[in-house]
């Protein structure tokens, strides 16, 4: 299927970056601006997706729009929220769907269904990624395996954010064989409450959330499971289970993933080393797990191993750092902009 | 070794209870008072010690002990802080010992060791546990498994506060041979600062702690594990990983069993009920996993179970949740007062 | 009218109070069982009440009603949700109404508008509060001032949060004469969510009010204002201007009280004293200002006094700290209750 | 004396600014780099100065130092924090303190003193700041009141997170005459956590500010008073009361400000607009009070006012909103740095 990973060729090794730092000058600012328009700008993922493109320097933002927010201000300075309208959508390069799940797919089959010129698409939602049942042809936006076809997409899924942590740790130990499969590979993951979306739901409130902690999508159902085996296939045999934790954004994995006698911290190391080298998103710790506060408010994802000691099996602790709005999110989806503008990576980003 | 639990007799079974509201009229109370003292009144655990010793309707607090805070107000009505001293520690009927980790040892030497008259001790360190080579012939305080040789001891080890959620578990499904020794089963746990004491480390400020999450006592090396193996023995294959969390008190602990075929969550359960009919300090729930908030400033222990869909072998999720300051540590520790005393095991719980 | 304070009789003084605390052994506790129904009983402080009413000696707990809550567990040990129904809620000695502010005013007019025997009742809510234009002949449960009206009312209206700090500061002072009236009394208060229900705000939401902190019902509009001013009448200009704190309960309010030349801290604390004596829901700090950690869950108020240095005109600093569930709604209710039945203030508070 | 307000040329008027987005293409980056170097990095004012100095497009970051956090990586890429060394301090061509109040001077003497070629030298401590008694001939960094001034200056002293609020509401009304001086003007101010500095103090543990809020520096006594009165002198009659909020960053401040007869929030909106017209690091709200939510991770400061209703005596409302890291320490020491430069006061800044 479309979202098979190329096990061979290596998206890291095939496009060298050097590392630029997102603020200092910007060798391409001189070149032409790129058209954005984000429907969906309100909600915690677009109000990051209007920052960010707000500030990147190869953008022009043409709108940001809300029913609900209509006339009040944006993140974006001088740009108030508009009505969702489909003939300004038509009009910009790139658009961005930070809607409700399943009203994005509408605006995909209106925009691309009439025929004609029309703008390319980064979908944040879940309605066109792998495992829904509906991909249509989308490209599925993890950035570092699938750069080239995003460079030629009309349209792409960007990942889920638990999804984004999960394969990007594993994706490169099942390409190089390491994990056991006839063994549980276990993920804890927790995220912040921004991650549910800004909803007025009982459950989200202060009142409740603040001082606890609490698993949910549990029986290992939660609907970010189909978008990890889409891309894992029979690699692992996983277990999921996600929980709800008293901050406002970020998401950590914990992972206990048995491997083949012999595997060890080091072999992980070297299996992601040699995918993401000169990724500037992911960052690689040489010893220790990441913590959250290290990807705080940015748009890297942190990958570290630890050795088990005294397990009648062979297994490593892997790690996974990222927030939730920024890699997991809005950040990957600047990511995919880049890709589709044939940009550096980390173009706009706070890497 | 001492601390091998017995099989075979069940402690719930044996001391029937019933569930007397922690507030209601107390039937024992125009009996005689224990006297109590506390050591280390001003850490977090000596504080939930000393308030609920002083609500405790059976018990006489003689004193609560602090260096630091030395005659500023305890939680006690009237009842300052006072200098550690030997010889009121001498008088008391039980002493309670909440002491750094360490200096508890040398306290029970020179109360235990001096022969003649001396008060029964419930050391709330880590000092005596089984696994720590310092037993020392300590009871171990795992009330609801222990009770009849608490109710003789002269010192008693409370548990900590993680081994105290995966003991209560893990020890009912090993008694009726549920698990599948030949894979892992992996915890992953969570606890809010309190549990870390009240030491001013600098990864434990407000600034460090507060919007972070991350894992320590990583590597499957916490100390913790030696007191969990010394109780499972061989019984599971044991990968734990402890979690900081940004809240004050507080549990959870969600670990994914490996189970011998067909077995499932009502095996689970009916495990569990076997052993804790009429504890009041454990309450299964009929379906889901617990929430920290469930527990939170009670002293008990909450028990669920879920199973686990798609994955290639049996395998059940199993979620613990108590307050490290309550049924983790004095709140156990008072289980283990009244056991002493043979009052109800909720005499001044928060059940 | 009828809510003006007797600026003569000390309620304090009349009823001195020996301090028994509510966990002790409880003298009363063989006598008849009051039964106590709640309305509205999923609420945040439905839930309190529920809970406080389940572990009081005195009370025998009928029901706790919650339309939406209907059927699942409630915080009293085996007496789940049940819907509100008009002929039980009769069938009671004392009937609490939990209840969104507006429908009490409705169950009020139905209870005691029908004539014959009916339950008495304690108003949560706004609804009779003095100021409201709908007192109707209730007594204001300010419970320190107004014990013996309460003792004989068929329906107390329990004061606001934020009144209940405010009133017990400024109370003993106005009829003492010390606040200078031709200047600002100037009242900055902090509230936890909890004081904004439990209803689904999206402003409410974990991520909005974590690592947040603003101003509303800013321009001295507040709702409370009226009810504070009703008492204080013009023995003081006030502004009132309250906080949204990022926390889930608790209030704090830090008042700036010019006084007539001469008048300092001692004098403060002697009114107070004079007032408050023996009363074991005030307590009234030596030195400082108090902390909202220091009456957390707890049932309490604590006053605290402290001068300003370098001013160019005579003033205070007031302080005063409560839980909004506790001393703040709940737990004056209960105290309420003990004055409508003529038992102890303090029975069944966490004092 | 020196740093007396001129209260006729307006700062503002006098250097216009295009807004000029952070991360827009810079002008001014094909200019020469200004070396920069950091004492004192590992707090939480130095890692915000590291932080931005290191995104800044016009600066070279030379080294940021920590004793206790040597080796060990800081928030500039490639740049692991170094020891305090003179020799390399004196080679830059600014250097930013970030010591503990107190050593700063020392090292102000020791580079300064020596005579000869020096670095400019921009002190975020205490020391040398209005009111210190140590002036030392530094210029008050407040930059929109004194950015001619710090052109020129050697060394400037960067002012308070507390003050910086306090004036930028209030040195404009003062100038107009807006206050009534013979009534307090009382500030009840909130600072998240790390405005009181990285120290493993046991009060600034996560147990104890979490859930917590309370009033330090209480009786007028904060030593922030000192540095507002040398600027505000005698225009108004402080009450300054600081509390601690559960948040990691962030200050806002409420001020009821009596005002002379007539004078109404618009008269205060015009009296800002005068004096902040075109200056992007100050925002002056239409309507409303700011929230702290505003400011966060910003290097600006929000300005609101609102009237107060029912009051015996004419007086306004103000509300003031910064990140104590921003605006209130790393973001104003950057307007300075550009100020010194001869660079847009926002270049590197997050407006």
């Amino acid at each position: 299927m479309g979202y098979a990973v190329n096990m061979h060729g290596g998206g890291g090794r095939d496009c060298p970056l050097v590392y630029i730092h997102a603020m200092t000058d910007d060798a391409e600012s001189k070149g032409p601006l790129a058209r954005v328009g984000v429907l969906g700008g309100s909600g915690y993922t677009g109000l990051e997706a209007t920052t960010l493109l707000a500030k990147h320097p190869g953008v022009s933002l043409a709108f940001t729009s809300s029913r609900s927010a209509q006339g009040s201000p944006s993140p974006a300075p001088g740009l108030p929220f508009t009505v969702p309208d489909e003939a300004r959508a038509r009009e910009v390069d790139v658009l961005f769907l930070c809607l409700p799940h399943g009203t994005a797919a509408e605006w995909v089959d209106r925009i691309l269904g009439a025929g004609g010129a029309s703008p390319r698409i980064v979908d944040l939602t879940a309605d066109h990624r792998p495992g829904s049942g509906r991909e249509n042809g989308a490209v599925y936006g993890l950035n570092e395996w699938f750069r080239e076809e995003i460079a030629q997409a009309k349209l792409v899924a960007n990942p889920g954010c638990y999804p984004t942590g999960v394969l990007a740790s594993l994706l490169p130990l099942v390409r190089a064989g390491l994990p056991a499969r006839d063994h549980l590979t276990v993920i804890n993951a927790a995220s912040g409450v921004t991650g549910a979306g800004r909803t007025s739901r009982t459950d989200l409130l202060f009142g409740e959330v603040s001082e606890n902690f609490r698993a949910y999508g549990t029986g290992n159902r939660h609907r970010h499971l189909r978008e990890m085996r889409a891309l894992l296939q029979d690699g692992v045999d996983l277990v999921f289970q996600p929980h709800l934790l008293p901050v406002r954004r970020g998401i950590l994995e914990t992972m206990v993933v048995p491997v083949t006698p012999g595997v060890g911290p080091d072999d992980v190391r070297a299996a992601w080393r040699e995918k993401y080298e000169g990724e500037p998103a992911i960052r690689i710790l040489d010893e220790g797990l990441p913590a959250l506060s290290d990807v705080r408010e940015t748009d890297r994802c942190h990958l570290g191993v630890e050795e088990l000691s005294d397990t009648g099996r062979p297994a490593v602790m892997v790690g996974a750092a990222l927030d939730n709005l920024g890699k997991g999110a809005a950040g990957q989806a600047l990511q995919n902009l880049n890709a589709m503008m044939n940009w550096p990576t980390e173009r706009g980003l706070r890497c």
